[in-house]
């Protein structure tokens, strides 16, 4: 067993790896408790005072829980975001307000003891209810508490904001309130106790930029405060005191990464173009108009997937046809000549519109209900808007659109036929729009790919949604970790689809993108591209890793492995072959 | 405009028919609203009964319900029945029997007063979430704090149980509790307001065999107590004060209805055997033992699907191997020489098991989760359980298995090696068992459809869950109202699959079974036939006019059926085919 110079004992310790990156510095540990409340009587006279350092803390935290709201949107998105309206909701609750201050008026004493017990009260109640859902909302009331007693108090017994110094962060938990305390400047890593790949922590470091490893158990018991620890957040590695040896091996790591990213930001000012000479068409995923700086750095073909969600969202409201309008503009003309893709709306689901309940109900499964197309056809005055918004900006540059969640031929329709009335309205009022605009249908569902050669015939072009075609053709939610593992974009089922769809697209003369996670991700792209897919859509930041794969291999290598891939009859031996084929052909040295 | 023989005009309005049948009687109004409770001081030596008379009223409120729920299990099984937990889990809330005490105790008001003060505000509280699922949970309060009152009070301000003679009950809405109340001989037919075809009116109708309409908007307001009422659960009508032509032509249609079920009754004795002489199997799906005497009734060949969830659910614990035995060998015993097809355990998904959070914890989309066969292989030790009960009962009759939701290769090939290993446990233990016991995989996910032709080669027969594939296929939740007309058997889709599926079956050999609802309808069961599937299963109620329909065909005809089907691209073309081919066949005259 080998020791650090220190005398202390290096450990190992294996968690899940949640954001990359390797850090070095001492422990700072954070065990989340709760804050020691003290209880006098309030003289009458103050009563009217104390009242309003009550509405004071709750504004207080308001403002804090939309700070980090707005962080983690902007580092991360909306979609991030959203998980703090159940806090804010909270203390939106009058029914937890107005029992603090019936409390307070009936007791007299200082509002702190109030609170706590009528939200003590309320935490109670809701975590002993039989019902997994309602109990994280008793967590969600807890948080939001804490911070505000800590408010109250103007202090916190213990906590984030103790950090001054860079250290690598290692709690129990993290719960967002206590992200706001974080200063990021002095947080070297994140590690937790508990937590999954979506814990708040996770979101709160991949935010932050800095590596996380979670679910690392009982962790905080082995590590005293100043502990020097090695956090890999690629293998999901924490490295408790570690030897020389270890910090030798690791800072070699961290410079062939390094110098591996150097290179592949080189290869990416050449062209997407393989060994044996067929250049690749590269796009970018972007959701917000301000991404067009990003598609130029990453050099991508232009823009393949603009989601159009972030609109609605990030408005809270339904944006007018001329906000949109001037939104798509923007990016058509930030970007031309290259095309730029804009999917039409994909709200509900898992995206629904916060605040109107209305129009998005909850639902018992949100990947199997009202989401996308089948919403938008449902309501024509907001679809419409966006049609005409979209074909208006094709008068500005390359726009083409898509619509999501299309499963057969009757919704397509449906759809164009909405597309061609926009477009009569807009001729009737001698408003500019490219009339040839090219309109594409998402195949994401399984029976939209199964029914690949009816659709073929009704647009121009096929964008694969492999996220949600994988979900469906295996039944299984990519975000349930109880069966992460059963989610295979390998499994000759997926494979076999692709082969169809991409038959059946070519058979018709039309092109075919992959738009889907599967298109940025070196073990998959040549497998994609072997199948016949003439064009991959990725976020920018992955596209240099795919050029250089497809600059260090022959397509016709690619259209091999596909061959192989589709005799195979397992999902592991044919990511296996996949897994091969690109490391052969990329090596980090 | 005609008018009835008491000069009142007949009104016709359309609903939702939720339950089948004809009825006619005079209205029995039922307005939901608030008990009245009074308010007074107790005196101090009257305190303790006061608190004896609120755990009294508690507990017999907690007996009611059980009531219920027991009476709707029996009805209608343990599914429906666990809608009454929620409501089981009020009068668990500690939180809200203390706070009333409290009250009670602070005030020394009435005990009534105190918990109708305390459920208010929770109701207050939970209405005001913008929670579409803690709103109804409100509800749940709401309709338990209610009843409670109602038996503090001894009597209820308005209620179900005033119906003491024979009525057509139309109500703004009936709460689970409300059921209670009813007495099911002298209810007529039952219609609402509100609700849909899973609401708890449709549910207590249905359990008592009586018609139902629902969604007939404001048809209290157009009603009067004494009103005489026409209820068509076929079609979802309702018709006030018809006249005396209208009644005639509904007794006709009774009579209509009620001698085609006798011809279907005589007709049922007879073989299905198609009009060229083609003998079709058909099975039923059952769920408990006691339902043999069902199968036996409507003489169906066996059983093609038997659910064991049942025997989880019911006994609220995992079963035991030797509990299993007894029951699927009394299964196997009852039915021989027939044979009884087992489906392994399919809890979870949308059938979590309660009381087992740490099992089946909550899921965001519960249809693509952790469910079935991959519930299963991870928990070797209730899966080999189940196993080898089922082998065991395999020496006392044609017991055969199927796995459900198997998602391709790498599933069944773990299933079989479990049942591999138990073969050798029995053996080595000498317990007597079927060696060659027939060994099925159920084809319901995407990925198991498209991989069949692998899948055949490693089981003996294919059981084509028609229900969750559509449902996968298309990606539509199909208890989701929303998206209720997404859900399309007819989809392209689904033909193309149900074809590739028999023909891989075939050329491997194996027979290919249906248990989904398609199975039992009369309008898909002809095209089934026709793509080429050997056996239908199906609730043995339905078999009767599924057999009618058979002897009423050839099978030459649904062949050709199927193939201009398969020539079709839209739904509802498709649909159209089937449903004139059983039409020209099945006449109600």
């Amino acid at each position: 067993m080998s020791t650090d110079k220190r005398g202390k004992t290096e450990t190992l310790v294996q968690g899940i790896a949640a954001s990359q990156g390797i850090a070095y510095g001492q422990a700072f540990l954070y065990l989340q408790s709760d804050v020691e409340v003290p209880a006098y009587q309030v003289e009458p006279e103050k009563r009217m005072q104390e009242i309003s350092r009550f509405d004071h803390a709750i504004l207080v935290t308001r403002q804090q829980i939309q700070k980090i709201m707005s962080e983690v949107d902007k580092n991360l998105g909306p979609e991030e975001a959203q998980i703090f309206d159940a806090h804010l909701l909270v203390l939106e609750d009058q029914a937890l307000i107005s029992e603090t201050i019936r409390e307070f008026e009936t007791s007299g004493r200082n509002i702190e003891t109030c609170f706590n017990k009528v939200s003590q009260r309320y935490i109670k109640a809701f975590s002993e209810i039989d019902d997994e859902y309602l109990r994280e909302r008793s967590g969600d009331i807890r948080d939001v508490a804490q911070r505000v007693l800590q408010n109250l108090l103007g202090h916190s017994s213990q906590n984030l904001s103790q950090l001054v110094e860079k250290r690598v962060v290692i709690a129990n938990d993290i719960s967002p309130s206590d992200a706001a305390g974080i200063d990021s400047s002095q947080a070297l890593a994140i590690v937790t106790d508990s937590g999954s790949k979506t814990s708040h922590a996770v979101i709160v470091a991949r935010s932050m930029k800095v590596p996380a490893v979670v679910a690392v158990r009982d962790l905080t018991k082995q590590v005293m405060p100043g502990d020097w620890v090695l956090v890999d957040g690629y293998e999901g590695l924490v490295i408790l005191n570690p030897t020389q040896q270890t910090l030798f091996r690791y800072g070699q790591i961290q410079i062939q990464k390094k110098g591996f990213e150097q290179r592949l930001m080189e290869a990416n000012r050449r062209p997407a173009t393989t060994l044996d000479g067929v250049t690749i068409t590269l796009r970018a995923n972007i959701e917000k108009v301000d991404e067009c700086a990003l598609v130029k750095e990453y050099l991508a073909d232009g823009v393949g997937l603009f989601r159009t969600e972030f609109l609605y969202l990030n408005a809270g409201h339904i944006p007018s046809e001329e906000d949109q309008f001037h939104a798509y503009k923007a990016v058509a003309e930030s970007l031309a000549p290259s095309p730029v893709v804009i999917r039409t709306l994909d709200l509900g689901g898992d995206k629904p519109m916060a605040g109107h309940p209305h129009l998005f109900p909850k639902e018992d499964n949100p990947f199997l209900g009202y989401r996308a197309i089948r919403f938008c056809l449902d309501h024509p005055e907001i679809f419409k808007d966006q049609l005409r918004a979209i074909l208006r900006a094709s008068a500005h540059g390359d726009i083409r659109m898509m619509y999501p969640m299309i499963s057969g031929r009757d919704e397509l329709t449906r759809a164009n036929v909405m597309l061609t009335e926009c477009k009569e309205e807009l001729k009737a009022k001698k408003i500019p729009f490219n009339a040839a605009v090219q309109v594409g249908a998402m195949i994401e569902i399984p029976s939209a790919a199964i029914t690949s050669d009816v659709l073929a015939k009704d647009c121009d072009f096929f964008s694969i949604g492999t996220n949600d075609l994988i979900q469906y053709l295996l039944a299984v939610d990519r975000v349930n970790n109880r069966i992460a593992h059963l989610y295979e974009p390998t499994h000759p089922a997926v494979i076999r689809m692709l082969k169809l769809v991409v038959d059946e697209a070519h058979k018709n003369k039309i092109k075919v993108s992959v738009c889907g996670e599967m298109a940025g991700d070196s073990v998959y792209a040549p497998l994609l591209l072997g199948l016949g897919v003439d064009e991959l859509s990725m976020t920018p930041p992955l596209i240099p890793a795919v050029k250089y794969l497809i600059r260090s291999m022959k397509l016709s290598d690619s259209q091999k492995l596909a061959e192989d891939a589709l005799k195979l009859t397992s999902a592991k031996e044919i990511f296996t072959l996949c897994n091969e084929f690109s490391r052969m052909r990329v090596k980090l040295n």
